[in-house]
């Protein structure tokens, strides 16, 4: 009969777990335990240390509700989030622009849009335009390619934080025959991710800031095409270096201009996506994250600091 | 400024994280991150697994109650509490007897008992009874340690699954000037772990059998030495070697006999417990799994299949 030790008991375990029928949901959770246990092996996890580990948990769980996913902040506080898309990239068939985290704030209900509308209302906020292209790796246009947009009000808040009923600051746009979109809107505001929970604490105990640099999100799509979903990340923010959720990278920085030829002196954003084919895998498993609509029906962050 | 790639986000978050103050929470959390990249790396996780771990972990939270602890059944079946208790024990400074998992059905309420009498109430169950000293390391009896006794009834369920407003099959004793200790009680059944929530529904899926051998527990403590928290495992016992929480082990299986010397002829279970010196650091963190009566009220599991 079986005496565990420290070295013993991680083989026990996989041996249990090893009439899985799932052969991919035992690799994960084969090397979610190897993972787990050289953790705990590696920090001498003591057991007064491990239950307040199972509390925290407990309270990130119940800081869950339909309008908050305390969970998916976790993930994005600890880098795995952005970790998951990096390695999402990597799968691509082409080097396309950089995904970047989908968030909370997506909506299934943003409103069909015509190039040049304005998705920002009631903000008393200066107008800039954002446009640009939707084009393969190669550069050729993507026509009629659907490009939803959303982002923050010039304060920092999204219209679910502002008023629910309210679609605002998102819109779904299709791009022309030369692949172009345009869209009217307001800058948006960077804010600190929800600090009244857990995932809160644990970051003001790592004494980090809880800030996001101002972005706007992107999901685009085009039959034939990988789903993207990213965000660009306004230029001079100054949380573009220490994102508390790891999103803000380099490649999708914009800067803001005022050369437009067809409105010179106005404030503009432009920047072109490139997708990459999907390949077979991708038309397996659809979007990036899975259905959005599911994340937002149930991934949801709305309360803030 | 940055670019992340599945090489780069774990450096970056270890940085972000670097100032914080606390020094075993900067080690602990700086494990945390490497190990769980380290996973998602190992695996490649994608982003419609990634949102399928997040909703496992959302449910696992929503199922944890005032009485029902789902992420400690989490950590069991996972053999990560089993790996904390091995850790414990390889800390202990005199090698001891080893430590089996407390369980969520640990009580204070338990009541004072004198050596002989009964913990078992309207049990309709054969008597056995159960006996044994407390000693040191080097086998000297330990006088007037506390013996805290709990476990299920004959058919396998525990008082607070039974009518929680009545304490049944547990109790506190007391040794005797030569550190003995003597309760009457029933044989315990061993039980499925509750199977209706997220974690049974992994163990059904990994095809494990979910239940747990019959035992007994102990929770031993005397002045000047470390707390035991441990169980007996009734030999015989079909699922002694794949307990679904690895709490079973070799040295903790006892015999049933029939030779007691007072009482020829009924059944009696012997068991010596032998405590380490408590160390400094013992001293300083209490009890294993810091404190019982915290994880009874926080940490109960009632419901089973």
């Amino acid at each position: 009969m079986r005496e565990y030790t420290p070295d013993t008991i991680t083989d026990a375990v996989l041996e249990q777990m090893g009439q899985t029928p799932d052969p991919r949901l035992k690799e994960i959770m084969a090397a979610a335990v190897k993972h787990l246990h050289a953790f705990a092996r590696e920090v001498k996890l003591t057991p007064a240390e491990w239950l307040l580990g199972i509390e925290f948990l407990t309270r990130v769980g119940h800081a869950c509700s339909p309008v908050r996913q305390e969970f998916i902040l976790l993930s994005d506080t600890l880098g795995l989030s952005t970790l998951v898309n990096t390695l999402h990239d990597s799968t691509a068939i082409e080097e396309a622009t950089h995904t970047s985290l989908l968030g909370p704030f997506y909506r299934e209900n943003a409103p069909e849009l015509a190039n040049g509308d304005n998705i920002a209302k009631n903000d008393p906020a200066e107008e800039i335009q954002l446009s640009g292209r939707v084009t393969d790796v190669e550069g050729r246009p993507l026509r009629n390619a659907q490009v939803t947009i959303w982002q923050t009000s010039s304060g920092g808040a999204y219209d679910i934080q502002l008023d629910p009923s309210e679609p605002n600051f998102r819109g779904v746009f299709h791009t022309d025959d030369s692949g172009r979109y345009l869209a009217r809107t307001v800058r948006p505001l960077g804010y600190y991710i929800p600090m009244d929970g857990p995932v809160g604490e644990m970051v003001q105990a790592q004494r980090r800031h809880g800030k996001r640099p101002a972005h706007i999100h992107f999901l685009i799509s085009a039959p034939g095409y990988r789903e993207l979903v990213t965000a660009l990340y306004l230029a001079g923010d100054e949380h573009l270096d220490d994102d508390v959720v790891f999103g803000a990278a380099a490649n999708l920085v914009v800067h803001e201009r005022r050369d437009d030829l067809e409105s010179p002196g106005a404030p503009s954003i432009r920047f072109d996506f490139r997708l990459s084919r999907a390949s077979d895998a991708d038309m397996q498993t659809g979007r990036v994250g899975a259905d959005p609509a599911q994340i937002a029906r149930e991934a949801v962050l709305t309360a803030r600091a």
